[in-house]
């Protein structure tokens, strides 16, 4: 079994969509995390959720998250405010090494998708074919779904 | 708005249960990850899904992930088998501090589980009450679909 059959749809934006716009992608489709491809559509990382959060909760309230009691609902509010009109690019982790990023070729094995997943602890990674252009994307549960044995 | 009035029933299992039982339950809630609690029912820690693969992939492929190539489907299917008869508890990352772990009070105000989530890069929080009790869980796409503002 390769990537490319096992790959499912999954929503992507690139990395000068709104970051309002994909938070709500991410809320709305309960999804693990978004792709994020270059203008050309080809996918550049995946961004978890919990990346956008660490974009919206100030450093020293992450680092001591109590301190987060001290906020009204409408201080909280305004701090997911500046999500809008910002770039995605704006709330991805440093650029890393193509090597460490959670893409897989579409020929490769589903054993690989999963040493991918593994090494990356990454919920979902993307399925690329020869011209890097995105296939689809696989789940961490679709992959357990697909290896384990029948009851 | 605190965490108890949001959390959502959430599977969980108790650190001595059926690593492949828990497994299919990833699989088939097609879940971010799994609360694990102790053998009274109080929240240790969450089992994420990649963790599972972390535990079935021989760390020399997690290392080197083009190795998995040479898996033929019969031997994946053998790794994955590994899981049955194990307790979870084998699956989890080496034990931390509370503090550090992603467990919210159900008196905390959604802003610190936020908080929580983006320290931990967790996509899901368990929830407990006074007692150490389970209450529920949030997940990090439930979190985003309150506090992101209507369109």
């Amino acid at each position: 079994v390769l990537a490319r059959q096992i790959a499912e749809p999954f929503p992507a934006v690139t990395a000068d969509s709104d970051a309002l716009e994909a938070a709500r992608l991410l809320a709305e489709g309960r999804l693990p995390g978004l792709i994020v491809t270059d203008a050309d559509g080809h996918p550049r990382t995946v961004l978890p959720g919990s990346q956008v959060l660490r974009f919206v909760i100030p450093n020293y309230v992450q680092d001591d998250p109590p301190l987060a009691r001290a906020y009204d609902e409408a201080t909280a509010d305004r701090l997911f405010m500046t999500l809008a009109g910002k770039p995605v690019r704006t709330l991805l982790p440093r650029e890393r090494d193509r090597e460490d990023l959670p893409i897989v070729d579409a020929n490769a094995t589903v054993m690989e998708v999963a040493a991918v997943m593994a090494r990356m602890h990454s919920p979902v990674v993307a399925v690329v074919d020869k011209d890097d252009a995105l296939v689809g994307a696989i789940t961490v549960s679709r992959l357990l779904d697909l290896f384990l044995p029948a009851r």
